[in-house]
């Protein structure tokens, strides 16, 4: 029986600091730079990030993160592979989100995908995801995919990776 | 500490088959009775299920089954409620269910809305479904909310209720 994987996507398969970054620059000329977003929020790091998570096709145009596609494959084909992605509390991401992932990612289904407000309901056996928030209330193996957000936390229990080359090699 | 109770959407809050009935009206001046659906799965009882299903707002206009606003805020005041609803099938619902959502029952929050395709992975007390599928798979107390596809159904562990006035009868 294979186990199963709860896998985030914004900040895990989606690259949204590289899509707030080019929409800041877009907007001011002011181009951020990562060390000037370590250890913030993504709420407090971007000063459009309302407007940005509101805005038609943020989602749906997210660059994807390093290695995704060959890591994502790799766990499908290892592990019952679940997307799980918060997503409800903006009302026009969802079928950007769904869309996406179709795009990039065909071998994961419609059955596989879960948008919701918290991960709280969603059961698994490991979870990969850049939020402490959702690591903390999953009662499984727990994955921290590094973010500029999420450096400076080091109390919790999780396993801290980096990119998705790591992932492969841990799972 | 509250029961978690999930809440089906299509054929338990929105009244799909009304949708249905009115639309093939719409489409052969045929009206369908529901003595004729009786027993059939909504996908052999609907001869246009598929282009039903995938048209714009089929899911956004659907009307509301009778008394769920009153039945819904009742759960909501005594348990932990959870919509969650199987949209992924459907690329165009995910938006579409949302905002179906917070316009007819803007007392639950984007925080407890799941969209999935799957209900396999789900956490919960109490399930509401008209789906028998669906609560096979669940471990919790599950009620089977009548509907013409479902009235066969005799053999499972489910509690049958036919109304929303039920379902406040007996949580």
């Amino acid at each position: 029986m294979k186990q199963q994987i709860l896998v985030d996507m914004d900040g895990v398969l989606a690259n949204t600091y590289a899509q707030y970054i080019a929409l800041e620059y877009k907007r001011s000329g002011k181009m951020l730079a990562m060390e000037d977003l370590r250890g913030k929020s993504e709420e407090r790091a971007f000063p459009s990030y309302e407007e940005d998570v509101n805005s038609i096709n943020f989602f749906g145009t997210a660059p994807l993160i390093e290695d995704s596609i060959e890591g994502l494959q790799y766990l499908n084909d290892k592990y019952k592979v679940i997307i799980v992605s918060s997503a409800t509390e903006f009302p026009n991401s969802l079928n950007e989100k769904r869309g996406w992932l179709a795009k990039h990612f065909p071998f994961i289904s419609w059955k596989q995908m879960i948008f919701c407000g918290s991960k709280e309901y969603i059961q698994g056996d490991i979870m990969i995801d850049d939020h402490p928030k959702n690591l903390r209330i999953f009662s499984g193996r727990k994955i921290l995919f590094t973010q500029p957000h999420n450096v400076n936390i080091r109390n919790d229990n999780f396993e801290r990776v980096t990119s998705w080359k790591e992932i492969m090699n841990i799972l």
